[in-house]
């Protein structure tokens, strides 16, 4: 009876992370605009238009898999929660608040990837997903000081392996956010290999 | 049999809320507008203008807690009503129009915090949740006249106890919206205050 | 075990169409767009700006309350079936395109209230409720010949109020179309007086 | 237990698949802007003004169907599954990323279904279903390779079944994509007629 309640309680949590999740990577095609082209897109102008938004679809990609990337973090780690608390419920909350915001930088590094504006824009952008990163660390910590909030079955191990796994993305999206200064296609190449690295690294979810 | 069907019953209200409440929240990021610059961004500009932007960002994180607690609120209220009649369900849309209606304020907030406009934008913007929190009162007293639609074992203390946490809302918007016309700034503080004041007054969730 | 299958599969539709409901709700306040002020908004102006938006929170709170009353039909159709075939499965899917689309016609009527566009601009808001009108009588159609999909406790007497009730709909939305080459108010009246209509006849759901 | 288990996992993930079809199709209404009248819509000139915006009723119509149809298919798919890995999940999310793409090329086709670039928009717009259906397949493949993943008692009949109905897909689209060099109507008539042929020949879902 208890347990059913529990998983009724961990349930309302996961689904409102879903659909903040589901929202947000659905929200990233708003910053692809319709091209408005004088000649009606006539004599090719229209696909040289289309191909010329190459750096919204980089930028669209990028930010899909990396939000898909969290909901199954997100998801795996709540396989492991039996129930929540107040600072876990918050924690969330500032997650789910980096979630939401992802689109802005998406839009701000598609529109000044060619531009002067290039550094700044992938700074910012890969900048994100390192307070995003932190964000992680503390839902996890929230999840496991004293383990009262894991399900009673979890191995040390898991944890470990959990920690370890994630540990990786701090640093390298600082070294992301760093290299932006030498060029912003490095920056994209890290975000993009970064999740490259997790889907290949993923026991079956 | 008959306690799976209510179960169920309250289940799709909540669902439906929970969607609107994370819509909502995710919408906001909708009002974040990439700058755009003659220069392309160059010579840090584009740094420039980012930062400038900061009213936008303190409306977004002081809207998005403040959706996130209404929803928590929501959530915990729930947990103690067992089944729904007709008044509740209209109490609650009304409730949702409010929480539909956020992006709103919060968008003229951000547009006009260092503007003359200050004072009305700060008024409408606390004005909001004056509605809110008398929607909420609304919500509880239609969960809890003659007690019909609330579990059984829902001790009389506990009624009185959401009741007086959530007291101090209302009076204190009031007092937000009017103190927008002395600097907008206090609205802003007291807004933010009242959800790290609900956070630290939570019982575990 | 049959029974928790089905179950299951009307609680997708439910989840879907739930959640189409509930973007296409939260959706309305996009149209809400926030005032440019030349001056910022210094002496009132931005006071005297929002409140001449009325016409907007008038098209938004109409919008609003249909389609909460249209999920709450919805619901409570989808509490009296039992499973569902492909052919209620596109006429659920041509209601939800009319929910769908309701945010557009919300927004022509607010942006031509005031304007001599407003009878056409009525016309098309109350149309399109006399095409969702049709929409539920071919849903409720698809549920009920043979009544194979309903449950089978559903009485006779159930399936004959819900129709009763629902009937007025249809004619009231084509006068309320009709109306709007007199006053467009008068359509806009009909409109909230039906939402009001069947809020009072609504028994508990 | 372990049944009641794998029954939550999948259970998210349909969840999370619902969330984006959800926004994806209720999302397409964005693309319908109002039109702005210089005499304020007097003279009819609001009524020819909606009318003049067929073409994106035809695009908006056009796509909602074939994402629903898309998440009929999802859902008819996932009712064979019984538990997920991880490249399922992945080439699920390349799935979703198609479905959240959708809303653009739908919104190119409307700019320019009578204007000079339609030929490059049709292709643009059947294309992304090529797309869309080579995930399908992908998504297939991954569900049956070694039909680990399948529930045990799906028949081998069922199984091609599902193979041969879907087949149609990718060549019709790529000629559907090619026939917009002809003439766009012939695109849009291909894509229509598809989810009528796939409504008619769907068993009871």
């Amino acid at each position: 009876m208890a347990s059913a309640v529990e998983e009724k309680e961990t349930g309302r949590i996961e689904a409102f992370s879903d659909g903040v999740f589901a929202i947000a990577i659905t929200l990233l095609i708003l910053e692809l605009k319709v091209p408005h082209l004088e000649g009606g897109g006539e004599g090719g102008s229209l696909a040289r238009a289309l191909a010329a938004q190459w750096p919204s679809y980089v930028a669209f990609v990028t930010s899909f898999f990396t939000i898909l990337i969290m909901w199954a973090n997100h998801h795996a780690m709540f396989r492991l929660v039996r129930r929540i608390d107040t600072p876990f419920l918050y924690a969330n909350g500032f997650l789910l608040l980096l979630v939401t915001f992802v689109p802005y930088p998406t839009a701000v590094l598609a529109e000044y990837l060619r531009k002067p504006g290039a550094p700044t824009a992938g700074a910012f952008y890969a900048g994100t997903f390192v307070v995003a990163g932190a964000a992680y660390n503390l839902l996890w910590r929230a999840a496991t000081r004293g383990r009262g909030l894991l399900k009673p079955g979890v191995a040390e191990e898991t944890i470990l392996g959990f920690a370890r796994r994630y540990r990786v993305g701090l640093p390298a999206y600082l070294l992301a956010a760093a290299a932006a200064f030498v060029s912003v296609y490095i920056t994209v190449a890290i975000c993009m290999g970064l999740w490259v690295f997790w889907i290949l690294t993923a026991r079956n979810a």
